[in-house]
């Protein structure tokens, strides 16, 4: 059902004649708030009245992290390929919520360090078995970062030539909060330590020691450019983000960020072509430290506060349906003129 | 599917046991935040390691009130029919919601000052053509306000008995957000100036007008008990919706409150029944003013916090998905143990 008939009027740009269209629907003026703003986002990024969503999809991508041997993580790297072999059977978190919501869900490894056996649905983009310890070099070279990126893109363009216009992004790699607190750390110019938390469950003395840690690497490089930056702090599985991110918003595709460290992909992509943030909707504000500094930094107004700190892509999975309901108010609600409802707020429209 | 085997252990009540099943789920414990007292809260409702949701239900509640001839709305009285037909023909934002999600939906006339056609649906329980005016005697009698209330407990019940175990309230009303902030006043004790908003629109005049009415008729009477104060200052649907919400209790249903004027219902039931509040889910957080003083109050935590004020249930339709993940992911999610991932809190956790 779409009883969202083009309204365009004389004299109303296309920016006017969306936000008339949102306006006219039968309540009271912004009385659906946030559902409002996406409405109007989504309805600009595709220069339609009747703005749809077609083939919504999670792309999970995963890599270990050099890091890990510095005793930054609360869980062993091992958990890496072990919650990717649960997400090829259906048993994680952002399987169900996948599944809830009709949303396809591809599991990429970026970069574990496992040999995942052929025929479980992986695949198989591994860059190498992990990043090197940033303790002690970069975590990789600016060729290997790029390398991941124009992979990250790839499958990006894929989808969108399947039909995909709303894509989002997860991660899964044990230690991959330490590279997310210090791109924040170095992108936005957070001190270090508010960006660290602790992660899948540090104690205080965790959270000391991941500090302390991260305090010495963030001082021993100075890279310049965003790409030398992505590559001496971050990992494989979030390059390979940045780059799909900045493949998404070339496509004019509706980009889905997640958590801390999903976003700090975002981060880096927004430095290298800030004009990412018109087609990117920031699904939740995580509870672990440092996301809401990272989305502050990106304007970001996130969809959901439910103290979520899983990652996954999780977060985006949960707040779909949300979006979604942004679209239904807008093409199926009826306006005042068609439901014969009085509407208080005529005088202050565009004449009709 | 239904992964969660029965995992009740040796030394664990109930609590532990739902608590164990929660935390054994493959994720870091705590890290789906809200999600968790959710699943946490509906668990402990039903007894069960397994709880469902079925025939999940809105039920609208409509009716004017004599306070509106005093300029309170920035709306006309005609608005409660126009905008019940509205539902009635499935055009309004709750219809919309509600088909995204499988939500039953019932519109009632609970004392709508018009006499709609049969046949549309709209189900018959007027008790009057709307509350007196408050500013001149109270808004119904006592006799009236549990007339209103056994009926509300009536619809309940015929939910329940045909199989519904998850239950919300919406209401439409012009000029109803005047009970609802009296009823604040009245429960709360927060001072009448913090309980005054624009409803569905007024601007800073017309506040002001609203705030001196409704001061006086707080000033006016000194109802005693929590019927007399619901008969003095509520409305036909909040005193529906109140009783209705006593009878979901004693059902064992799970129980969704709205916004700003369902949830005033919940407050003239809490007075009542303290009790209600262990099967009450807040689905949003309002726009409008008061609401977080009533939620704070009743000790809720709202899931959605998405600027909504445009009621009729709008924020339980809203938020139902996200309250069915919270069972998705206990019913569904794999265990550390089922999908051989590493558990690093099982030093911590009960013995297996």
């Amino acid at each position: 059902m779409n009883r969202g008939r083009p309204i365009i009027q004389k004299n109303m740009n296309f920016e006017q004649a969306l936000q008339h269209k949102i306006d006219s629907r039968t309540k009271p003026i912004g009385s659906l708030g946030k559902l409002e703003d996406i409405a109007f986002k989504i309805g600009t990024v595709q220069r339609s009245l009747t703005p749809e969503l077609h083939k919504p999809t999670i792309l999970v991508f995963a890599a270990d992290h050099g890091i890990a041997d510095e005793g930054v993580s609360a869980s062993p790297k091992e958990v890496t390929y072990q919650m990717v072999m649960n997400f090829v059977h259906g048993g994680a978190g952002i399987n169900v919520f996948s599944r809830q919501h009709g949303i396809a869900l591809k599991v990429i490894d970026a970069g574990v360090d496992y040999d995942f056996p052929e025929g479980l649905g992986i695949i198989n983009a591994k860059i190498a078995r992990g990043t090197h310890n940033m303790l002690h070099e970069p975590a990789m070279s600016t060729e290997t970062c790029r390398k991941a990126m124009d992979k990250g893109a790839e499958f990006v363009r894929k989808e969108h030539e399947n039909g995909c216009n709303v894509i989002g992004f997860g991660e899964m790699g044990i230690a991959n909060t330490s590279p997310a607190s210090l791109l924040l750390h170095k992108f936005a110019g957070t001190p270090i330590e508010e960006c660290v938390g602790k992660g899948s469950g540090l104690d205080e003395a965790g959270v000391r020691h991941k500090y302390e840690i991260l305090k010495r690497i963030a001082a021993k490089y100075t890279p310049v450019t965003p790409l030398e930056t992505l590559a001496t702090f971050g990992g494989l599985e979030i390059a390979m983000m940045c780059g799909a991110v900045l493949e998404a918003k070339r496509l004019n595709m509706i980009i889905l960020a997640d958590g801390f460290i999903a976003t700090s992909a975002f981060l880096a992509a927004y430095e290298m072509q800030p004009d990412i943030l018109d087609n990117t909707l920031f699904s939740h504000s995580s509870d672990e430290r440092g996301h809401k500094q990272m989305l502050d930094y990106l304007h970001g107004d996130p969809i959901l506060h439910l103290n979520l700190r899983l990652g996954e892509g999780t977060g985006v999975a949960l707040a779909y349906p949300i979006i979604r309901s942004a679209l239904i108010f807008l093409n199926e609600m009826s306006s005042f003129e068609e439901a014969a409802v009085y509407d208080m707020e005529k005088k202050n429209r565009p004449q009709a």
